[in-house]
Parts: structure tokens; sequence; C-alpha cells
């Protein structure tokens, strides 16, 4: 399995030092970009959020998003990845631990690739979630490598028997532990405005897109739980799981317990952009 | 140079993979144990913290505490530190990238050592920091690798010419971006109590110790910023830093605009039991 080590193509191996800040800072971001049918799926839109968070965090990227873009296609065909996602990841570099940003220090960019199916059964079926509490910083925006209490949050989505965490801050439902969550109410569809607290997610932006295009009345702004449980539809978003209904939250059944019409039509149009794109 | 990997001795070299959740997700644990004379100060008191740490987290240390106490120590002792910091961290483990706990996954314990000097002359004539919001998540007690607010906050304070970043929740004084934070007002000391909003630091419980032998006044109560500001004398605390005093915070001047009598006695205690380690 080759792996992509800044500019080198190369047999993946232990590359990481342990005063990389990633590794002790977690100061660095990161890209799960979906491959579907062999081929990057919306990975303009995840390159452009890449330079985002590294304009964020002043980390300088090391190669052009365009550059970037060619090795990224060219790691998925060297590793002949037909279904799956690429993870992409820049920290700041490695240099002596000290808190402060170092001088002189190069990012180190790392990608490889991972086979994953998308997951057909749970978006027929729906899958249940959990509630917990949103005890993140105030900078959800940017898609870091601090990611701890999301692992928190999913664990116990997995430990409850359930596919993910929603979290609320206070009573304000803002986003999965790795996904973000829409409602749908009298054929309206909600989710969390794009601000400080949610990470703006790319599948996120293609159903808002997808809703636009089609009509479907959509509103980014806050909701409650109380609005969470007494929705006609909940799913979640996320890079290769696409839609995925919510059909349970905690022990409440939502709507009538199985996959709405909205979220149907959602991602049979999100499947169409898939197919578009591949046999272009 | 050594390090240790697990439990072997080894040449420091690249050893992290690329999945090990410590680079993926920050999700593991540290601690910065002093070194004086070549002597370490507090392991026990280190070893335990990282002990909570690891069970808030739900990761196994690999080892017993004696047996890694011992390791650090042989560490110190081939690497022939003498004045300086053990680095020390456990993540955990290397898996596939998924956010929950991989299972049946080894924690990977790291370590190596750092020459460092005691700062005697910011210890005499103090330093200023600058006051930053603090937006860090709500688990601040758990010494974890999700660092990059503090990173965030210590950078703010360099480029302005600061020694350290002091955080504030809303109107309420938490912590440094690497440090305790100290107050002295009218001959009593004051300090965040240990809770989930600020990280109960080595030195911070060895400084309340100090307070309580010398009957020198001391509550653990949260204070304003203004308090901060009207302060007879301010102080931070962290392993190697000691016991720096503030003399200056944003534009504002702290008392007279020197090391206060308080942090000066408590400085001189601290040595004291320094050398009285280090002597038997």
């Amino acid at each position: 399995m080759k792996m992509l080590l800044n500019d080198s193509m190369i047999e993946r191996t232990n590359i990481v030092d342990i005063e990389d800040r990633g590794y002790q800072f977690g100061d660095g971001i990161y890209e799960v970009i979906g491959v579907y049918e062999g081929r990057t799926f919306l990975l303009d839109e995840h390159l452009q959020r890449l330079q985002r968070s590294a304009s964020e965090l002043r980390i300088s990227l090391p190669y052009t998003l365009e550059n970037l873009k060619a090795k990224l296609n060219e790691l998925v065909k060297v590793n002949e990845l037909n279904e799956g996602v690429i993870y992409l990841q820049v920290t700041r570099g490695t240099a002596e631990r000290w808190h402060q940003f170092p001088e002189n220090t190069r990012p180190n960019l790392v990608a490889y690739t991972k086979e994953e199916e998308v997951m057909t059964e749970l978006e027929e079926s729906g899958a249940k979630a959990v509630l917990t509490e949103d005890i993140r910083w105030l900078r959800c925006d940017i898609k870091t490598l601090n990611l701890l209490p999301n692992v928190l949050a999913k664990q116990k989505a997995i430990e409850n028997g359930a596919v993910e965490a929603i979290m609320h801050r206070g009573n304000i439902v803002t986003e999965g532990s790795a996904s973000n969550v829409f409602i749908v109410k009298d054929g309206t569809v909600y989710t969390h405005p794009a601000n400080n607290y949610i990470l703006n997610g790319i599948t996120r932006q293609k159903v808002l897109e997808i809703c636009r295009k089609n009509k479907i009345a959509v509103h980014e702004e806050t909701f409650t739980v109380d609005d969470l449980f007494q929705a006609d539809e909940v799913f979640i978003t996320a890079t290769k799981l696409d839609i995925i209904p919510i059909i349970q939250v905690n022990e409440r059944i939502i709507g009538n317990g199985k996959r709405g019409k909205v979220a149907e039509t959602l991602l049979q149009d999100f499947r169409a952009s898939i197919h578009h794109l591949v046999e272009n």
C-alpha cells in the first residue's frame, strides 16, 4: 500500500516523528474525501475547505490545490481504490515541543486510502442515534485533529447500539460526532447554520444545493432537542455515509419509524450526481 | 539520543504510524516532568495524574506506575539529563481510523527528554501576560493531546511580547495556556478551583501545600478579570517554569510592577523542596 508523504509516493511505513505537532498538540487539519467507482467526489470542495482550515490556523499548505488534487487522484489510481475514502492530513510540522508556532518549519502532509463500502442497508432502513452534550471548543468550524470529544461521543453511540451521537449545546442541536444533522417538519428542512458551532460538511452543502434545486424549502436555522423529537424526519449526512435516516433518538421513535420521503428523494438525487460524475 | 518506545529503549527515530490515534484524533494523554540536578521532581504525583487522565478516557496504561517510574528514571540517566524535562505521552494505540475506541489495541507510550534551564531571570524580574478568551472544551481537567486552543493562546502571547496568555471564560479567569494562575490580595492567595475548567497542575498543588505549611491564607475560589487587574500580585505556575511573577497583563501594570513578597517566599520554599530532594 502506497502513501503520500509530502511530495513522494512511498510504501506505507512509520514516518511520524514524536515531535510532529500533530502528535503532540493535534496541531493540524484533515479531510476525508469520498471515492465512488474509482473516482473522487467533490474533491475541489474538500480542498477548498482544507485551504480555509489551514488559513484559520495559519498553516501554509505545502502545495497548490491543483498540485494536491493531481497527487490525490494519482494515489487513488496507484492503490486501485474503487469504493472508499482518501484520508488527508496536514500538520504544522515537526519542531522542538513549545506551544507557540515554530519558525521555519515545513508542514507535514500525509494521505492514504481506505476501502469503505456505502452503507446501502442503513440508508434504507434508517438507524438509531443517541443524544450527548456538546462539550467541544468554540471553533468547531475548523476541521482540526482535536477530535477527542468527537471520539468520546461516538463511543457513547456505539455502546448504546447507535450509529451516531447527536450533540446539543444546552437545548440547541448542533451536529453529530462525525456528521451534520437535519430535521424535516411539515415539508421544510432545517439544519444548524454554518457558524463556529459546527463543521460545514461537504455532504451538508451538497444536500442544501439539492434541496434548493428541487424546490424543497430549507432553512439554515437552529432547532432544539424537542424539535428533533417532534420532527417528521431526521437524517444525518457525512462523506461516504451520504444520507442516513435517523429513525430513533435515545428511546424515542422519530416520525413513523421509517425512512421519510424527503431523505429518500435527496438520496436519489445525491446518487444521481455521483453517477453523473462517474459517467463524465 | 535514546527514547522509550513501549518497553524498549531505542535510538530516537520515526516510530509513529499515521493511524496512531494520537496523530489523527489527539486521542491520548501526556505529562511533562521536571528534572533538576539530574533528578526527577514530583514524579509520583505526575504518574498519578497520568493514571487519572488514562482512567477518565478509558485508556489502559501498559505498565504499572512503579515500572514506568523505574523506566523514566533510567531514561534520565542514559540521556545524562541534568536540567530539563521528561516528555511522556500515551495514546490509545494504532488502529484503522474510526472514531470509536478500537478493540484489542495496545496503547502507544513514548517518552524522551529535553534540556531546559530554569528561567531564573524571569522568576526575579517577572513577566508580561495577555488575556484571551477561554474557548476550550469542558474537560480541561484531563491532560490530553487536544491542545490546539492552548497553542493558539500561547501564540497570541508570544506575538504580543508576553510569556503567557491568561484565559478567561466570560469574566472568570481560568488558567494560563500552559500554567495555572494565582492572585494575591491583602495577603490572601486565590486560584481557580480544580474542576473541569482547569488542569490541576502539579506545581499548583505544590504551591498550595507550601502556602498551607507557611500559614499563608489560600482559597481555591474563582476570581474575575477585574480582580486580576486589581491584585497586589499575580503569578503563574508550571513544571520547570516553577513560579513566575506576572507584573503586567495587557497594558495594565500589576501591583507595583515588581515581584511581590508572596511569590518570592513561595519560590524560596519551592526551591528548598527541590534541594531537599536532591540531597536525599
